[in-house]
């Protein structure tokens, strides 16, 4: 049965599974002080354009943002995300354990919006007892979203200039990135994330890889320390050149980009079916994760053929449901999706 | 140039980076909740002789201890560790990020003795002062130790004794267990672990896996919500299916087991050789990691031609050194290393 | 200037300072053990008819907030709030620094309704990605709430069951209990609070001591390690005797009962001459703070004379206040209070 | 009976008692922006002769040692203490609660020895692992030590030299300074340990206080969010004035002084009498504390008559105990001790 309802279902895109066959017998050091670990950074150095940027490879996504926001962030402060963000609601607390607040303001379109980020700052600041309160010290925010939806240039560049502001850090969650620097009508591509974002990191988990996420810190005064702290959060592989040859591979022949092209490309004719059959769009992506609202019988019945992910209830009658691609999915498979509504 | 330096040299054992091959395009469901992980989890009871034990496939070794040790101790307590053990000096300090206090006492050839931490834990209670200090909770042994010595049968009995007395809990570091289940003259194997141990973790990572940890709870008060703490630690792995995978190849025909037997067989073959031309053994070692006292001036001229890990000064005139092998050390790799002492 | 803007601006009722002093040169016991914390102790379990309760003197709300959440929590758990409770607000950020998250619902009232809890628990248990979740272990109330509120006797109970249903304790800050045991049309007392409560504390600093809050455990099975909770969280005071003298007094001739009586006499005069001359009240509390809307040229000349608490704009032309009264607020400050309105 | 086993026996010395009587009534602004905190700021920045150290009162020493300890470390770095350090035995883990590891070292009389210190933190830089262990990010003293012995200012200054060398932060715990102070031979005074610590807090608990220390740092660059820091570890006092006021009082007419010129020259009183005597002296204290090894009988014989602090067995015939004197203790209470022995 084929499967629609994540991207993270199979293994890891062919190329990179053979260069960790080919390369499989040579003798590296570890901790990521490989030959291939440091092509890999400068690679993605290039790609982003910033020549000093420090480049570490974490196996998740989840160990990516609690290691980096305990990082960036004082003792006394906590982070700014949509209450949609994926740190607030489904990382099991990660935040938290690492003695941080995660500050939730409303999202709009699934994203930290820089007008009510600054509202939420200004109404902190201006509170006569906000030194009993959490300092905001950094903003969270994913791009594509956890529905898809990215942020143009200037909604980056707004949030960074809120946090330039009020000396916050300003934190990127790329888990699909490669699916969002991907879309037909972004203006957002790796140099402009590395303007904006103090820290952010490419994932590879859900493009292409068998695990691994690259943290970029764009920020001078941060990351120095790095490398200790991913050991102190569990977060440091022994054999680091795993990751580097990964992505290394994902970055020869923007392999990581047409990854992300493949998928999109599917997601969009998977969203021109659903919409010419009539189903209502939830939120409007351009991404790999597409968000329809369907009637609960069309929805029943579909799941008897395909897997798709039913977010639950939309209303009496209709059920939100996510569908998903990825690098792996298939032309033939979206086909008979298609066919199906 | 031939590295000895550690067990963590290359990638994975050929026949688990098939099996990822082979199932690399197959769509499994995510979060170790896949047919391969079952099937792994399966294996592992049998081989422990303990059908209701819950396993869990965590990716590193120190991800692994402090997300087991934070998980069995309650708030207030402690972990009991040799000066030596990992937990204590390499894991920059991952416990006491969780919250608690490693409570070292000396080793005895790298381990901890059951009558040195009996003394340890009476002297505890004896003092009237013990409210204001760390209770002991947990005690964390090595097996092998970090530096190559194993627990018999009998002390892992008195320390199990220990902790049932003391109401603590007995967690044993398995990061190179296939190493000692493979020595030639121990009365321990997997049963005899699970028996006395309420948790402890197969290491894959040192054994023929590109990463990878099998914690396993024979404590049935233990582990209900780890899966939960895994997540908040980071330590959950997207696609569980390439941990399941490899622990699942690891325990088919006795590979762990047979991967053991090739490089403990190599191991004692190097130290014979160092033995036989006079060199000194630090501690006596059964398993793949052996330590030598060598002139410097020897180690100088070594170090030239092969890789092997420099333990610093041993006195004046002589250096530590520890030689490792692994399941992908070859025997000629080995000849050319006897040949140059 | 007479001051109302909160319920700790003077020292501690006189009773309590002359005891204090009188017993200033005997010699005790420390951290509690002494004569004086025992015989309180021992007041605080038959006003609650609780024999079996373990009482614990610390010295503030938020240090006895966090340490007890802390304790009666799992590492992997969090404690459900309402938005306006002084754990999730005015806390910073303790709870998330000893490792949990504040999991809020809209407040009520200034209350958990008990329904509205029951939805967000149901829910969560009904997300199929729960375990990725964090698990609410406890449930945080203010009695009276952080808006002078109170909970009627059907509420407390069915918090409780709630909590029993789903493995939770239910936790009562008591900051202002006093206050709270006073009002007129109560049906909740200590008894009541005990019956339901696994946990709670009652406030000394705001009813009449120089600092001090007992923290009382009715559920048999928490608290055993509570004194070493207490060290561990910097909150065990090394003259235990005078948190256990001041409370020793204020359970003595009803001392606690007689502070709040005189308070809640106060503020119900204020609410009724305020009411009287058509000021809106803002929530409608019968104990010690009351909250009113008023126009902001009236707040402004109101606070050239007197000091009230300015919650902040309620409207366009209207301001929302706090009036306080105390153990220590005099008759005659009252009247010139209500002189000018 | 008279007691001898602590420091703590009593409540506070009566011109504080006075002053919180004569005050009591007064309406002061809360957490410590009263006009009574300030003019104890101001006495003790003089006293320091630092007219820009930053001043906060708090509770007790657990709470100000791992609320400053977790205030100056970065996430990743510990704190070196003597292995008689109080915060690495009897604080019941505060410091491991807050994140960070205590490094301990062996101690020297009781103290930090500079060479010593120097030896660890050259050890450290100079393993090619240090990366994977826990960063020492400051130095913990303790004056008077745990032992009641003495740092010269050539001590102190050896251990800044240090710190400035490899970027770590002196702290002073001062649990007992009062007492350190006025000793008879000593060269460090209140400027002294401004000048060469980053920070430390003068005791005022075991030093005529009800209870409270007072957090200073010296260092500009440290303490900038240190309220906050004080609300989110629980040691915020909401009656601020209380400490204000007794710390006031404490800095006037040299009271913490004089107060501890008399516990001295009583304690060396004891001193003398038991050396006359012929008992062996411990550690050779100046200080409040005396540290003497007596014979087990003579032990037994004297705890009929007079509580001291037994500290256990010093062989197996004789017994360490420790005598301590206060701002409180009598000439006639010391007579009578010396009459027993």
């Amino acid at each position: 049965m084929y499967r629609f309802n994540c991207d993270y279902l199979e293994g890891a895109h062919p190329r990179l599974l053979s260069r960790l066959t080919e390369t499989n017998l040579e003798q590296t050091s570890s901790y990521g002080s490989d030959e291939y670990s440091e092509r890999a950074k400068d690679k993605i150095r290039i790609a982003c354009k910033c020549e000093n940027a420090k480049v570490f490879f974490l196996v998740g996504g989840t160990q990516a943002n609690y290691t980096v926001i305990d990082s960036i962030l004082k003792n006394y402060e906590g982070v700014i995300s949509a209450d949609t963000g994926h740190i607030s609601v489904h990382e099991a607390g990660a935040i938290e354990f690492s003695g941080h607040k995660v500050l939730t303001i409303p999202h709009v379109n699934g994203k930290v919006d820089a007008a009510k980020a600054r509202e939420y700052v200004e109404k902190f600041y201006s509170d006569t007892t906000y030194a009993h309160m959490v300092r905001p010290g950094a903003i969270y925010i994913s791009h594509p979203s956890e529905y898809g939806t990215l942020y143009t240039r200037d909604e980056l560049k707004a949030l960074r200039e809120l946090c330039d502001e009020y000396s916050m850090k300003l934190y990127l969650d790329g888990a699909r990135l490669g699916y969002g620097l991907a879309a037909d009508n972004t203006d957002v591509g790796l140099p402009e994330i590395a303007e904006f974002c103090h820290v952010f990191y490419i994932g590879g988990t859900k493009v292409g890889a068998l695990f691994g996420e690259a943290v970029v810190f764009t920020d001078e005064s941060e990351g120095d320390y790095f490398f200790t702290e991913m050991k102190q959060h569990g977060a440091l592989l022994a054999k680091g050149r795993i990751l580097g040859i990964q992505f290394d591979e994902l970055f020869t022949d923007e392999l990581c980009y047409n990854i992300g092209k493949h998928a999109v490309k599917l997601a969009m004719k998977i969203k021109e079916s659903f919409v010419k059959k009539g189903y209502r769009v939830y939120l409007d992506s351009y991404t790999n994760q597409q968000f329809f609202i369907l009637p609960n019988e069309k929805l029943t019945a579909l799941l008897e053929k395909v897997v798709v992910d039913n977010w639950g209830p939309y209303d009496k009658d209709h059920s939100l449901i996510r569908v998903t691609t990825s690098w792996a999915t298939t032309e033939e498979a979206v086909d008979y999706l298609i066919s199906l509504i």
